[in-house]
């Protein structure tokens, strides 16, 4: 939909109208008291690559189409995808809790933290082997180690495994012990990375980037279906405002938006926005009553000496109080905990 | 608090003490291994009137005190403020359910409206007779009339009345009908009529800017509380940020950090932030399952005819169902709706 | 402009039209291959109070037309507004300078400053008298005795007055003394105070409020237009973003958009943004390489003692110099320093 | 630096004050008369990993340190980064244009503009081969056989070629063509990518996150200089913001302010933020006049046959004209323009 200048004369309109023809579109024209509107209907990426921005006596270009396709609710016609992950189903009527430690730390750390998380009635485990940290200082993970310790956890448990990704070369070793793969929001528009998920099949747990748009958000999402991977569940972890009371804005909308737009399940993660503990029980219940398919939180058995993200992670042993309190926001939102088959 | 540069001499320290001297305050040298951080110990005015950010030699001035007082938790001592309106309680474990039509438009829209929201047990009737607009073309409220209809719902209903108050000039006008004076995002920052309103003594509902932050809305507040006037609501109804799929960004997180910051009652507007009808219900169960101390929703007869925000205000016929959901997600947070006692 | 969902019905589609025409307006129909956009044509205002957002089947509303029109280049036919103060003239080819103290402190202060202002060729004085403050507990100016103090610089230098008003009530006290009545960011969207300025006919200094898009900020210029008065000047003042590194972010883009979106003059205030000297200059130059009709800049004999927004203010030996610098990069853009005819 | 509550009791200060001290620092300790603060001075990291933010009776917790060291100002002891790229030397007095189309087309295209581009005088060629897509089935670039038309394009005209790196599986490809390695917006805080372009020693421009703070820019630039690789620079290409009149907000205090923060060139992209051709003139000039290092822009020979981002890219026969203008605006910052020595 090209709308045209009121100055436009009558050769830009024909000289638009040539361009829309000449890539194999029709052109349609509405003359209004004030401006002309021209729309372009053919192809969608052809009329997608025209580019008339620029173009003499255009005032703007208005896309009519979503850019997205495959992760639309037009394309599911309706239907909501639920994903099955070794038991468990994320999406519909299922409220999904993840939970674990910010970082794998140590074999007592993990599995202390996995027990508390299991007996509470988590639906799978979280915890990163390999961090993307601000500075090149910092800890940047246990890596391989941390994968191991994961699947030790696993078998301890049964609780399937969710951790991040950050290197295209780390796919194989990640996905031998992975049920979930975690790109995390710097990470949100790597799209060679992204490519290779697609092609492996694994769900994927893609969280939205600090600043993308949900259009991006579903656009990054598009780049591991495409591949022919359906697994994609959206997370929603705040955003980046002017506020600096906290971290990050979760942005809370994000939730029953994105449920209108995709067929995707969106899960809110209350931990990273606002990087204080005493704040992700409401932003747990909110996220929970608005309707998400399931909440990824951070648990540590002694968030005191946490190496990384301490101050946001919760305690270990009141976790199961945490539970009973979402069980009940999710209900109001028509939904049950995920357990195992 | 002065965080000298690394390069700082002795002089530029010496020369920061002084200032600070001079000004009536104690300084307190802490010398590091890379830089020395020098506090400014006194009367609070004083201190953050030094303005040594650009003094040579300073590298940053940190705040230490919060530039709000009566506003703040610590004031209190820990104790809620809960507000009484014509018999109802604003605050503590009361959840207020303030609806309306946005705009009065005539006495039948106005009546229909307000004997809905009455029937489904709201707390408060809201409608404007002064409407703030971007454009001096739209429509700007009925004026006198709409608060003569105003008067006339209360009368048959007995429900307190919220509206909206632009123009000091009008204060005496609108406090012969309203109980409650509602100050808009634009107006946040009008001092003048903050101060007006303190004088007034009347219970205020002051919304929070499109960009203000938390501490800017309780400074806001600070300035209607230091008239003598112990009687606002804070009110979270979105901010501005960078996402286009909505109107504005509800600040969920707003909710719990206004109530650790201060002690004043927290309510969030659930119908500007989407500006879309079908995200107000998900919302409304969000901000109270956040702990939200209550809600001012739109509410018409008949949103297709409404002269403004049509697209974003509940159907008054479908109130009631609208209240039943809000109530159990106040129940979570251990709240039940307000009514006269 | 009336985007249908691809999901819309025949019956939907109707009933959106039946709509428009009964508003008095004309419906024209596009059938593309997968969605229907509907246009309305005719009266702007009746067409913008569709409100079909919400409407069933329809999936977005895209404005057309500008919301604004006596503040638009097209309005104008290309001619930009020239405006003379005092024979001094804003716009076109000439470069204002406009400087002096944030707010008037003292006689000897306000003296100093509007000599070395003058003496460095600067086009007009600016000074607060009335000072909106974040705090109530900051100074808030000196109010009358400012404005007595201001008249008082005139009367000696020569220049101009630019200063702020803050309440419709003092309108009168200080169009007095003012030139320029400025309207601070926080008041740019106080509707009644536009209103008053408009009746007033003097000319206007319109702050963008902090985060007030292009848009708004011309809506609010038109607000003051549409009462008969045409001497407005837009100024960008730096908006609010993530970024903490500075108060606020200079939008330098909008100096070379608003100026082709509008005929108004352009100002820029390069002091607010960054909150220090040093940026000052920089920014200066920037906006004046960019194209921008002026600067407003804070200069004070000490700005180690200044009330407020010490840190900011340039110092006025130094004045002299920077003026130099400022001619230069104005002459980039092909203009020259504005002085009395 | 640790402000304690008001309300922090003295063991509470004391547990804080032993957490500190047993990670090795020491701690120091203001008494205030509303407030503690405890100063923990000792190794860097140390001190930094303490996460006392959630502690009981801590109420912030203000970092001192820069968390950069090797890209800061402070480092290099006020010496400014010179890099010699095959004899066009960025940084210091010396301006440096870098232009070409956004994408590698064809022989044909890229040809013609390095041809425009190096008789008008400029420093480098730009040109993609890997293009990040926001979509899946927009056009990824030519790959290796824009590559290939890059090494020809350099052969004929003699300019270092500055190309995009996405996926750290192409560097050594992309090595042997390219004389400066571009990091996107996207890929910003990408840091296996980062270290590897660390590990190679090769010049990297470094593009600023949508929404990254200087300090994030910085620590992206610490994890290539970690690496032994000292050619680092910076490029502000425009931020996220509210404001929908342009794609992305160009920050130009951040010229100014890096430049103070780091010894790092710093480089604008006046391009991409705009999104339209007549904005990249005075964006151009703005940059220039603020002290910019230098520019990257776009140029095509054909804008509107582009297959990506024609509307943004300068007309290759206009473009002798725009480089004169710019050199004009470098001139009022004190440089000129670079070239082959």
């Amino acid at each position: 939909m090209i709308v045209m200048k009121p100055t436009a004369t009558e050769e830009d309109i024909q000289a638009v109208v040539e361009r829309i023809e000449g890539c194999g579109a029709r052109a349609h024209l509405s003359r209004g008291e004030e401006v002309t509107v021209i729309g372009a209907v053919g192809d969608r990426e052809h009329v997608q690559r025209l580019g008339l921005e620029g173009h003499v006596g255009v005032s703007q270009v208005v896309p009519i189409l979503k850019p997205y396709k495959l992760s639309s609710s037009q394309f599911s016609h309706g239907r909501r995808t639920v994903i099955e992950i070794d038991g468990r189903r994320v999406g519909g009527d299922n409220f999904s809790l993840i939970a674990g430690p910010c970082t794998v730390e140590s074999r007592d750390q993990l599995m202390t933290a996995a027990r508390a998380v299991s007996d509470a009635g988590a639906s799978m485990l979280r915890g990163g082997a390999y961090k993307p940290r601000s500075s090149p200082y910092s800890f940047q993970g246990l890596g391989q180690e941390g994968l191991r310790l994961l699947a030790e956890a696993k078998a301890e448990t049964g609780l399937p495994i969710v951790t991040e990704l950050m290197d295209a070369r780390d796919v194989e070793a990640i996905s031998e012990v992975a049920d979930v793969i975690q790109i995390g929001a710097r990470n949100m528009q790597n799209y060679p990375l992204l490519a290779e998920l697609g092609r492996t099949g694994l769900p994927v747990l893609l969280k939205r980037g600090l600043s993308a748009t949900l259009e991006e958000l579903l656009m990054a999402a598009e780049y591991v279906l495409k591949e022919g991977n359906p697994n994609v569940m959206l997370c929603e972890r705040g955003i980046r405002t002017f506020e600096t009371a906290y971290r990050f804005t979760l942005d809370i909308t994000a939730v029953p938006m994105l449920k209108e737009l995709s067929h995707l399940p969106v899960i809110v993660d209350p931990s990273h926005a606002p990087g204080r503990r005493d704040l992700v029980l409401p932003l747990s219940l909110a996220a929970a009553a608005a309707g998400a398919d399931g909440i990824i939180v951070e648990v540590h058995p002694n968030p005191e000496e946490a190496i990384c993200d301490g101050p946001q992670q919760l305690y270990a042993d009141q976790f199961a109080d945490y539970v009973e309190h979402v069980e009940r926001a999710a209900a109001v939102a028509g939904k049950v905990l995920s357990a195992a088959a």
